[in-house]
């Protein structure tokens, strides 16, 4: 029997998404359990996190496990990720160390690593996630690499809540200004789940080249015609938002510019009027917005747009919270 | 219904502070209970912490409960303050989000966040836990700001262990030397809570320039007045100790000199004989010694005052534990 | 009655520690229990870790209890180890404090501090471990200092799962070349416990230099005496590996060179073939390797080593798990 990992929504199928969406719903009414009695999951970290941490931590805690939160290269030693590798730089010890100690201690690994932002071939990989599937004899959760499934559950939640139904809902995955160029993680999950939900998902950016990797593009383009959707790209602020039923934004950088990030810059910064704001959610058929967080007030939206009822950002962040206890459950066998 | 918070002990009346301090002890005899059974509580350190973290954490634990350390602007996203702010610094989400997030996962927001030391102005208007309170749908704890409720609680109850009843018991807050400009928090919160349980309070200072905040001194000369006891500020080592039941020692920084402390530092460097030595002590009604901890030994008190059996600070630090226990306990509605 | 603490292997009998691996091994077959409920342990981190952090922070967990993880100069204050001092230092708090405090707190301090690796003479005093144990009134652990007692015993619970009765086993001790001079911790321990436990000891490095404390050889050598085993030093490759059962893997830096490393990295560079291989591991007698992880691949030991079957180095870091609940358990007077 393979191992089951949870590293992109893609290697589940949509009635394991659903049964997933279900038993989030279930937590979310009534939150303690005993799913992970006597269990535990190690939460490693080599990027900072407020609400991955904490949700899983607690998601843990109220079904009676145990989430031990680790920070390799800070609190505990740097990793190797390379096979073959002779170790005589900084990394102290290897992945195939760490995941099997780690088998043997644990019964979930939840791996935080986002790219180095250096090459975007080599990113794209996603060499840390794939280690720990690798090594670990137990379930391998992504809690954001180059994807971040556990929001695009958290994420349809929300909009189901919000909704019923998702089919053929007009979806806008706007691009926004940050004074960073962003991971680009939110934005390909962002496309992956909306088409496999069947939405009409438009891909609203500056430019060219802000579309996403081809390998997202292309499952997402999948994802729409095996669910009765659609994906476009589109460069017309007001085109998309006209009659969107669902405004989710995410700031990234572009892809060709990937390690020179000083030649983006003026692109990015001739785009700030990308901005969510109350004239553009005007035009849509009384949209909902929505966003991962964190969020730049007034640089991604304006305060007038998060403090609407239209923003279920909040809601979005509270279903990470039961949408990973489902996951966690679901790993381990338990319901 | 308004939310209750705990963030001064002068928002709760004597007869809740008592009831208090009753469960504290009533914890104290017995440390295991349900009262937290299934809920949590996010502590966010903006600064270092030893006792309030470990004592908060066990707290939780030894009630059932679950407690998340949250480190912002290091293991955890930098926060924004500023209402309306245009967000193209460091800070990556506003407490807003924040806060109606955390709101969603825990039951309790604990908040540490001392003054930033440039601004008194800016500094006594406790943005940072004003702002949680604001935004919070849970009640929110003070882990020390510009005061230090916690630690009044367990001040008192550790010199309740010793005294019985504490009217007109003769108490002297004492600055002593440290080398850095400290908060004043924790002698602000002596002012408050002295004066509050009807003490003859002596606030010992090198000049009048370290007197405290008229906020606080105002308070503590109202707590005073109507629970039939004084407050005095005194330059007079010898006479502030003769007679003293109570010795408090706390460091801080001049509040004139407040971001300019290249200027402070030669009158503070004046005063190191402010030291709480057994000379002075011999001067007190066999009094006892008091400090909130962490305290540097020879500096601010001498080995033979830490070590001798007038020394209360670890029973102090002890009933941290059991106070917030109880705060806890009260802000759940559970008993 | 002394208080016990866990500082040594040395300081337990030789029943007592079978006593520990015995329990270690039921608690291995079946892994909850409630030897620690509501109890708690505090583990201060000097310096960074990943197994002894996971395991008993899960150890704890797993027997009912709670961990507590604080990093005095990180998210905790620093503290003061020496007597008298006068602290105008970087220094907040004395260790009386500290550990008084603790002791009030929790029912079990674990404390990890290496060598500062500037003066033998002062590390080699273990001046943190002994004021933990001095000033605290609860069992103290070590979870590291200049030996590792857990990582001792989770050793030889691995090797006794391999070969039963390690009387008389021949065991290699080899020192390996690694980029920063070692602390001698790990290698004092496997002296000290390969000796207790009766096997005959080599102890294969570089050059008379490299051999260990002599505290630590006359201990080994007196062990050795008592449990009817031997202790030899070689600097011959071929000859220590010839027939042995365990070869154990650790770098550490020359101790006549401490503080003045610049000069003992040539001799350390020119040593690099003490690598474990293939080659040398085919002239053991089908002997296991094992290592304390961390352990940087192809600079201690080849990829094709660690990845063999020999390599017992994932058991001895999982039974850190079980042998540090059967020393929690025993320091807290439970079975």
């Amino acid at each position: 029997m393979t191992l089951r990992h949870f590293l992109n929504t893609n290697d589940w199928s949509r009635a394991e998404l659903d049964a997933l969406l279900e038993q989030a719903a279930d937590f979310k009414r009534s939150r303690l359990g005993r799913q992970m009695a006597g269990k535990s999951i190690a939460l490693l970290f080599f990027n900072p996190s407020m609400r991955t941490r904490t949700s899983f931590e607690l998601g843990a805690f109220q079904l009676g496990g145990h989430a031990v939160v680790l920070e390799p290269g800070k609190a505990a030693w740097p990793i190797e990720f390379e096979p073959g590798a002779i170790m005589e730089g900084d990394t102290e010890e290897h992945i195939a160390e760490v995941a099997r100690v780690l088998s043997r201690y644990v019964d979930l690994i939840g791996v935080r690593a986002f790219p180095k932002f250096q090459q975007w071939e080599t990113d794209r990989q996603d060499k840390v996630l794939k280690a720990f599937a690798q090594y670990s004899s137990v379930p391998v959760i992504n809690l954001e690499t180059i994807t971040h499934p556990c929001q695009e559950l958290a994420h349809i939640l929300a909009l189901q809540e919000h909704f019923g139904a998702l089919q053929r809902k007009k979806y806008v995955l706007t691009w926004t200004y940050h004074p960073k160029p962003l991971n680009t993680a939110v934005a390909n999950s962002a496309l992956l789940i909306a088409t496999r939900f069947g939405m009409d998902v438009t891909l609203l950016c500056p430019t060219p080249e802000y579309t996403l990797d081809p390998r997202y593009m292309q499952l997402a383009q999948q994802n729409a015609a095996e669910n009765g959707g659609s994906l476009q790209v589109s460069h017309d602020v007001e085109a998309s938002y006209s009659g969107a039923d669902i405004v989710y934004a995410k700031s990234w950088g572009a892809l060709p510019y990937f390690g020179r990030w000083e030649q983006e810059k003026p692109i990015r910064e001739a785009h700030r009027h990308f901005m969510v704001d109350e004239a553009k959610m005007a035009l849509t058929n009384n949209g909902v917005f929505s966003h991962c967080l964190p969020l730049r007030r007034n640089v991604k939206a304006t305060d007038a747009v998060m403090d609407s009822p239209a923003c279920i950002a909040v809601d979005e962040a509270e279903n990470r919270l039961h949408v990973q206890k489902a996951i966690m459950a679901a790993l381990l066998g338990q319901r």
